[in-house]
């Protein structure tokens, strides 16, 4: 596979049920916490910290709490976008090779972190920045991402001994994969279509 | 220059004073723009806009804005730390080819946004990702980025009429640059040192 950057942000794809459960490589999973750790950064803070979470007990606890979580979104929906939903699979947590949680704390860097006086939230937009970068590198491996949105911040803090004084952010799924699929899941299950660029680009103003 | 993903994601830099002026081909600006459409959205939202912004008048009324909230900052440190910020450019606004403003609507994709029931502000990561695939793009065509974080976030959504349900999210100048720096401006000028990744790695917990 080329990893020219477009490539790459092209072929990337969010992962459910393509996990093959085999082992990451030590020297690719290093390769992709750099590139993760590499990415700028509010006042330079790199706010983030990567837990990776290999313990079976671990992920089958949180496994079991997005299922609930997945049954109150369900509940959530009318009957036809219900039936929809009924097929989607949205984690990969039990299948894939380990997870990697990702999270913001606030009291790196400070207590002047420069350039986020005026945009509290400027520091939780760094630890994204991080976490894409950590998604084409995994691409570039020839390995699947699944980030995983369907818990609470308090259950994982707990899970995790995470103090209080620091914000989860993501549940990254990683692994090999058996292939990436060409089209996104939410697409080729019907929930949702890809928009058109020229649809969000505004000249000058709104 | 190599677009290797690797290449790409340790070579890129914050931009603040290198930027030429020149134009951006309008092809490479198309590049970069579809790379961010490409990144993954929560529930594939895809709940980003980006607002090129050329005209002088408004990139002028934003620059000032941002040197008052220089000013603001710079009087809430201590004297060392003041002395220090002094040296340190804040922004391209002016100098660079143009802007682009990124911002997040959390309408899109609604009102059952899949992923986003327990967590409400992944959508707002989901324009995070997009930006950080921007930068990239941006770096692999030998242009440099600079985010402005120095500004109000209810002034940028007045100066560009955005509607009040959408947030405005980064302020990016964009254009061609003499070089970019191996070193980041804020280590450079003493401000913070960047840390080893093993500080911020776990394993299965905190």
């Amino acid at each position: 596979m080329s990893n020219d950057l477009y490539d790459v942000i092209h072929r990337r794809r969010d992962v459910r049920a393509q996990f093959t459960g085999a082992p990451v490589p030590d020297a690719a999973l290093a390769r992709i916490l750099s590139a993760a750790h590499a990415a700028p950064s509010v006042g330079l803070s790199q706010p983030w910290d990567f837990i990776l979470v290999r313990d079976q007990t671990t992920r089958r606890a949180f496994f079991e709490h997005v299922q609930r979580e997945r049954d109150t979104f369900a509940a959530s929906l009318d009957p036809d976008a219900a039936r929809r939903f009924a097929r989607i699979k949205i984690d990969g947590v039990l299948e894939s090779s380990l997870s990697v949680v990702v999270t913001y704390d606030p009291r790196r860097g400070g207590p002047a972190v420069l350039g986020r006086h005026a945009i509290a939230d400027a520091g939780l937009y760094s630890v994204c920045l991080a976490i894409q970068n950590l998604w084409l590198a995994a691409t570039a491996e020839d390995l699947g991402i699944g980030w995983v949105s369907f818990y609470r911040e308090a259950f994982l803090r707990d899970l995790l001994h995470i103090p209080d004084t620091v914000r989860p952010v993501a549940w990254l799924c990683l692994g090999p994969v058996t292939h990436l699929e060409t089209v996104p899941d939410l697409e080729r299950h019907g929930w949702r279509r890809r928009t058109p660029l020229a649809e969000v680009v505004h000249r000058d103003r709104w």
